[in-house]
């Protein structure tokens, strides 16, 4: 076979993993929503997100992950389902934070329903991931489920610290950040509630608490970095209808990602000061015309690039701490997986 | 004793009682919240609410019914701090979706910190909540433990329920509203968490589930609505450095308080159609001058004297239903601090 033959192979054979897993959680999240009033004001719109296909690539972790450390086939499922479900609380508020018009291919909660709907849709969600999850733990033995969730709520914090970072960073106009400055920024942002905790957790209920977690925070770290770095990378190149947000959104946010940081700290002083003017002003101040020369400048200074070739060494350290990370791990369908999940998200963005 | 001597020393037992506990719990809130980073723009935040002063009634009514109901002094302390901090976070959420920019005599998160740090504010506090709640069950009995959790989501999904509504109302123009469709409103928005929640939930831990938990919903209903209707009078008629909001906030909101319920089935068709028109306004449209007529017409067609009297009639059925619902409850300061909060809640707004 070809080496772009064998590429396919790999995305298809993730991808349809990925699309089974996101069918049964799909399925999960909208059977644990309640059904009852109102429906046209917090019911109906509590619904939306998780009606949407996503990725469900934190879901598909936990659950190979649980399996891959000895669980039984669905003793993670209600568990992925929370993981899930608070990460569609997370997007809602995030979307209204961020004033994002697209989620998914189509419009925002706050852009369909307005932002007092979507705050409490979003707090809804959250609400009926904990109902979740403490079903989850319902039947397990009361330290791993304490342990559990511990987990759970370390993650939510961690996640609102990077989320809050980021915007402070914005808002109070920071300057002079490092690569090492956003990956701690996406370590907690991104890392943990996307790889690291869904990892972690099902790595502890299917070993009964018995497995070493360090390892998987290692590989969780670089593989969800690189994971965030590609999405950076996606809204700059990508295409809209299957990215399904906005191109150059984080551009108009002015959120400090690899590429933009990059372009800071290499751009000569006027490009520099133009890029600095341009940060310092309000989303509504942004013009195609600003965004599509901070655009060029990211070209033009290698920054896209420096980006790529940047994420690409995360990922060869992810797939160095893979073996170790899963040592303990049985062989079998659920440990190729995880194993092709790091050539799949390189495989992806070529 | 005069009846205004009889009437200041009711004032001041409760008050005193109210502020008592709201230093405990203040404390509590506070010990409970991370001190990690980032400081400034998440855990700050987190903070601020918790640090003013507030009624304290939810936990003070926790706390109480729960040694009325045979707990020990302090048993209930982390199930009263966990419901505080979740109505911190809901004040948080509420003022973003609001646009208030005054909450106990200080700015909002969101007008200090802008949107997004008051969005992961509230969520951040709502985390805690669960944190301190499961640290608080930890030592129950499983069942008992059970039932506080399903009590707690309950109470969180119903209080959500009622703001969803009250949002939807106004953002459809929700017209030909009456006295019952706005109580329905206030028992989900208002009654679940400041009164019937906490009630139920000390009693269910005092009497390790044996209290009937149904004469105390009905309480608690009626006690909560008048309290609730109290607060929407004192936004009409109250003094802003002591209400902490600001006065008239809920006409510029155009909020179907029980007021404006009333002034719409009451007013002539020129009044009605002027304030029909006034509520289709966005809240950036609706000049102090529309503002200042509408409390006009609210005067003039009886619609606060009416609320007044509602109120009353509904604090007299929550005083008929009180015997009921303590039947069972020993008596001592805490009952007595129960029974006194009837008619404190009359005596606060003549």
């Amino acid at each position: 076979m070809t080496a772009t033959a064998d590429r396919a192979e790999l995305i298809a054979t993730v991808e349809d993993r990925l699309r089974g897993v996101g069918k049964v959680i799909r399925r999960s999240m909208l059977d644990a929503l309640p059904d009852g009033e109102p429906v046209q004001w917090l019911y109906g719109p509590m619904r939306e997100y998780p009606s949407r296909p996503g990725k469900a690539l934190r879901p598909a972790l936990c659950l190979s992950a649980g399996r891959a450390f000895g669980a039984g086939p669905d003793e993670l499922l209600g568990v992925a389902v929370a993981i899930e479900l608070l990460h569609n609380a997370f997007l809602v508020h995030d979307d209204v934070a961020d004033g994002s018009e697209m989620r998914r291919g189509r419009p925002t909660l706050a852009a369909s329903h307005g932002l007092a709907a979507a705050l409490n849709a979003g707090d809804g969600l959250a609400i009926v991931a904990g109902q979740v999850l403490r079903r989850a733990t319902r039947g397990m033995d009361s330290d791993l489920a304490e342990s559990v969730w511990v987990e759970f709520d370390t993650m939510a914090l961690r996640t609102l610290e990077g989320q809050a970072t980021e915007v402070g960073w914005q808002l109070d106009n920071v300057d002079g950040l490092g690569p090492g400055d956003y990956l701690d920024l996406i370590l907690h942002k991104t890392c943990w509630y996307t790889t690291i905790h869904p990892l972690r957790v099902g790595a502890l209920v299917g070993s009964r608490g018995a497995a070493e977690l360090g390892p998987l925070v290692r590989f969780g770290f670089h593989f969800g970095a690189a994971f965030q770095i590609r999405d950076d990378l996606l809204n700059l190149v990508g295409d809209e209808r299957t990215y399904g947000k906005e191109i150059l959104g984080d551009l108009y946010e002015g959120k400090r990602t690899l590429p933009l940081v990059h372009l800071l700290s290499e751009a000569d002083t006027a490009d520099r000061e133009f890029v600095l003017d341009y940060l310092h002003q309000t989303r509504a101040q942004r013009t195609p015309e600003t965004v599509a020369t901070v655009r060029a400048l990211l070209d033009r200074y290698g920054s896209i690039r420096f980006t790529s070739e940047y994420a690409e060494g995360i990922l060869s350290v992810a797939q160095e701490y893979f073996e170790q990370a899963f040592a303990d791990a049985r062989p079998g369908p659920d440990l190729d997986f995880l194993r092709a999940l790091v050539p799949y998200v390189w495989a992806r963005w070529r």
